[in-house]
């Protein structure tokens, strides 16, 4: 758990505070406040819910939602204070397994509550930067959400284009298709997977920024919604890049089937090709065969020769026959 | 038909209730009253049908709907209470046959009445809790439902978590596809269906819950909305992965397709080689199988061995002709 | 055309009522009138043509309407009366061929009209009711009108229900298919069209009814409005069913593709098993049917012995090699 | 250029009417004008741009519209006056190639104007009607154009039913497939298209009528609406029969694949019958043709008959094996 | 950068002013400035962010996405001006790689700032107008805007209309079919996801100018909202145009299965003709071929051509057989 406080004027933020300080920090128009709780950590979850229940006053539903996971990303308006439910994107999160994080947490009027109990990249670079230059929290709580969520958003983006290359990559193997196995079905089915887990996020994801972005909470100055409404545009395009993902890897579905359909024509028409050519040859050589006694040319001497010269001219014939189909189109 | 009535200040809850003190209680504004009625035992629905209509007075349509099943889930609001229909899963249910039970019931200032003709786990567990502790039913009729659906939502939980481990498994067998059978296309069709059915009574019971918890109905006290939003919530969740198991789902016979075309083509693909490489020897033992009598080598001493040698080298050739196109992919 | 007229307080409904009656009796506040009009009889059209057009002074469109058939359900408020056209399901129709037939008419502040060019048994259930007791009729028009709606959905329900039983009965010869002649696609096409239009008629229908029941019109007093929700949560059911009997019915298409996919697999297999032991035993006894003179074991007394010794040793040989490919498994 | 203006009170309309008339009449509030510009006619043109531009004021950008073609339908409110976009069956559309042609026009106070470069058969037999009779336009302007809209719709009605025959009998040819060739593919693709196009072309108009029909403007007076509802209603009924005709032609190519697989099964099945019953004998054949010496019953004088006793057991036995397995169901 | 400026009454546009005039020139009332930044060019860039900053004082985060690339269209609105970012289409865009550019800018009461970069024909355009003519802008800076997206419009219309040309050349190619080769799903996929992209930024796009076009912003004059509505219709148009194409797309992948199909089935019956004409044959000549000492007609010197008349009447019967089923449709 640890606890940023800054006073307007000051030229560094606090951070050592004592969990006794809280109550009178918050009632301080010009202090802001940032508590992040990582609950993993047995001890800061006690404390945190204690502080959460009895010095924050938070509905004790929203704690709950803080102690499980896979809470759907959400925003809910308070008395006095907004509690969302935010995902972020894993570090070990892939086009194969697209895996998110929850981040929970709280904006008053001067304090923003982050809980966790997974590592995010967006807060450890935000806390970063006010350490070095506390601009970001002098700006109040909503610009600092602001900056968090910016963050988050935009860790994203690298993963989001990796769909493209994922894509096109599957795609070309596709029309290769080299190897005939299944697996590459199951890589497709993956990716849809792993697309359709970030579509529904970021549309869920969308819902909130909207609704923080177009000023439906009065937690936010309205000074601020252009920041949410940036964040907001950002998730429009990665649930717009979404959208499109989708449909190509449904369309490899299609495309898998189409190759495949003309692999097996292609091998019929070699089938066919060899049939054609070699039973009617075998046919004649069949006929003369035969043991009857009494067969033209079988004791001519040149019976074999005009026989095997018959059996080319019927080869190509045929070949001739084939070629004008376009069976040799390949 | 048990009868609970819990007066404010008390230490314990009333449990033998005659009928007769129903429209006293009632009348009292600090004591909260729940009936749960099992309409299966016909002495309790006789007695039930009575209560509704001359103590409580609802309306007769509502009456209807607590004596018919197969009903939808939905809220109504009435003059002085509301009547709702929701669905519990059943024990029996699981991801080939998803089953659904229908809870009915009413909502007023002060009393809660339940109605039902299956057993609901639910209902047991908010009674076994109001026996030992009556805090749940201290606080009123709206807070005692909330208590009844939220339990009623998670025990949808653990099934629905089941159809991700069903599908998996379905998706494993598919690509395997060691039988050819078509038993597992009726598996798939039967996962369809369930998932098919939760997302329809996911999205209906959303509805009612949406209306519920945005404060449409005054028989709902403000500072329980988010209890209410909370179902809503659970709800909102499992109608998502209903929404994405039938994605998956349909996926899975795109899979199986896929699956059976690239075996077919495998099938193929040997099928043609066997062609390949027997017809053309076959060929050439027949053309040394007829009986002309004037055929070269037929005489000479080598000329068996030469024809061998020049099959072999025919089926050699042909080898590395297929393995060249990449037909031993497999 | 027959005229059902009843005064508040009266015992009986009276029905021998002159067409000349009529204008008094809409004046009288306390009386209730049903007028149903059967439209292939062509004297009663004249007759209430004449009387919607000059008594009761309906728009020239609705009574257009009610001479036209193929409308759609809609309902449209004039000054003092409702115009609804409504769907009831004919005796004929069947699952493989769904036919609705229209309901037309006006209800008014103490009057029903209703127009129809078939027998509508939800209709003469009403009368008949009516006859044995006024009490219907007694609340008012409004309820008269629930009534006929209420038995004319109720009609719905046997023939919904049979889709059921229609669809999982297809479903199970395409597992089996049995024959493999295309008769089953088009049932499957006439049901498909069949749900189809269904639902077409459900949601116009629900359509209908929401407005209705949502109180938008004066026509309907606001203590009715619960019974026609009743009807319209009817209404929204078969519309449920009908949209997961649409889902049902696309997935036969799909399995029967897959099943015949499944069973040209097989019969793949089966082929090349076949050329597989058969083409190299061949070529082996071509071999040795091949004349050459100085070929070895030919003249050997084991020669024979030997050669179908090893013909059998490759038979059994290449039946263990498809074994353990599997391709036994049906 | 027709301009037809009447008079309230007089019998006829006024025909021949000259350019400089127009703005006195059109101040004259009891006298509907309907100026009907065909500008195909480059003098026509000419005038007609002079008169919306001078005498009525039209904005330039609807002017522009009406010199254009390939305008989707719209309806669009200007100070005193509508400009609306409507499209027109064309006589030479057909199930095949389904097109349409543009009406633009003006409706005012007093004034209709319809500009169109194509022949209507609507306009033209409103022009008829008012000749004879000028009741039409005797009720206004608003009612004027109600009636072109009316017959415009309403020649949609005889194509639209077209698609049904037009589609059933592709049905029936899919089912029969006499000749596999694409050209029955192709066809499917025309009705498609032209099934997408009425969607497209039916679902705009519906906008532009509910715009107008449910009292958006008021050059519409509010008891001409229902006339324009019944406008708004055959085109639901369009827009409804054609969406469902889109379901039934995408079912065609669900029908012409599962037909296509059925056959090649067909094929496949009669292949690997006569292969499983000749090659067998034909390996039998083969052992008694080899040249050894030493076979037993070569030299037997019953040899001959035995074995091609046994060869036809052997082909009755595999007949009785396929017909077990179903394979001669067809 | 270009700085236009136009006093209302002179003559001419200015066009060398100097960056210290445009604070001067904002405040005058009669004055439009319009400033064309070409980012591409960096001493601009640092230049524009000057201006953008410093003197006009935009939002940052507007500045932010001017810098940017990759931004979704969008209008925002600020308190004295518009921020819009609309997509126009690239010169190298074609079917099979439909590419759009970025054009950013904000619009106040008396200036446009239009930033890019790439090239735009629509900016060149009006350039090049309003130096011939000022009247462009003389009518106020929303008018000059509606000039610029007027243009940047109507350059997407040869490419739309390229699509359908595209599609029907794909199409036949698909149904010919000469080359069995996977090029052509390539192709159709590239023209699939250049359709999805155009359909994605016409709709965002039309989002843009239906807020715009409808009034929301103070800073579009009422009177010049029609021009406004015309470039949403055109892009309406474009919108409705690419929802036609997708469908179509996605027909050619049905029809390319369908005809693949279809070959596979000729191929396949071309084979079972093969077999089934030559095996029954071979097997006749093999019989004939065996060893046997005491065959029937062997011996006779009839025997041969017996034989051979046989076989030709089989080969006769078969080929009737075969004519009957109609496998030479084709």
């Amino acid at each position: 758990m640890e606890i940023f406080a800054y006073q307007k004027g000051e030229k560094n933020i606090r951070e050592n505070i004592v969990f006794e300080e809280i109550p009178d920090l918050l009632k301080q128009e010009n202090v802001t406040i940032w508590i992040d709780v990582d609950v993993r950590n047995q001890d800061d979850l006690r404390v945190a819910e204690n502080l959460y229940g009895n010095i924050f006053g938070f509905h004790h539903l929203t704690i709950e939602d803080c102690r499980e996971e896979r809470n759907q990303p959400k925003v809910e308006e308070f008395d006095d204070y907004l509690f969302f439910i935010v995902h972020g994107i894993t570090n070990k999160a892939n086009t194969a397994n697209f895996l998110t994080k929850e981040l929970d947490g709280f904006l008053g009027k001067n304090f923003v509550v982050t809980n966790r109990n997974e590592n995010f990249r967006s807060i450890d670079a935000v806390k970063k930067r006010i350490r070095i230059n506390p601009k970001i929290i002098e700006r109040g709580a909503a610009y600092l959400l602001h900056q968090i969520f910016d963050r988050l958003v935009d860790y994203y983006m690298p993963l989001v284009d990796d769909f493209d290359i994922a894509i096109n990559e599957l795609e070309d193997r596709v029309y290769a298709m080299e190897t005939a196995d299944t697996s590459i079905l199951e890589e497709i089915m993956d990716v849809r997977r792993s697309v359709a887990r970030l579509k529904r996020v970021s549309t869920r994801q969308l819902d909130v920024l909207y609704k923080i972005s177009h000023g439906e909470f009065p937690q936010i100055p309205e000074n601020f919604l252009p920041f949410y409404r940036d964040v907001h545009d950002h998730l429009l395009r990665i649930s717009d890049m979404a959208e499109s993902y989708r449909d190509l890897v449904s369309g490899l579905f299609e495309i898998h089937f189409s190759v495949t359909a003309n692999k097996t024509n292609d091998v019929m028409k070699f089938l066919a090709l060899i049939s054609a050519t070699m039973l009617p040859l075998t046919l004649l050589t069949g006929i003369y065969g035969m043991n009857f006694q009494n067969m033209p040319l079988i004791h001519s001497s040149y019976g074999y020769f005009i026989t095997l010269g018959l059996m080319i001219l019927i080869f190509l014939a045929l070949l001739v026959y084939f070629w004008r189909r376009g069976w040799f189109g390949k």
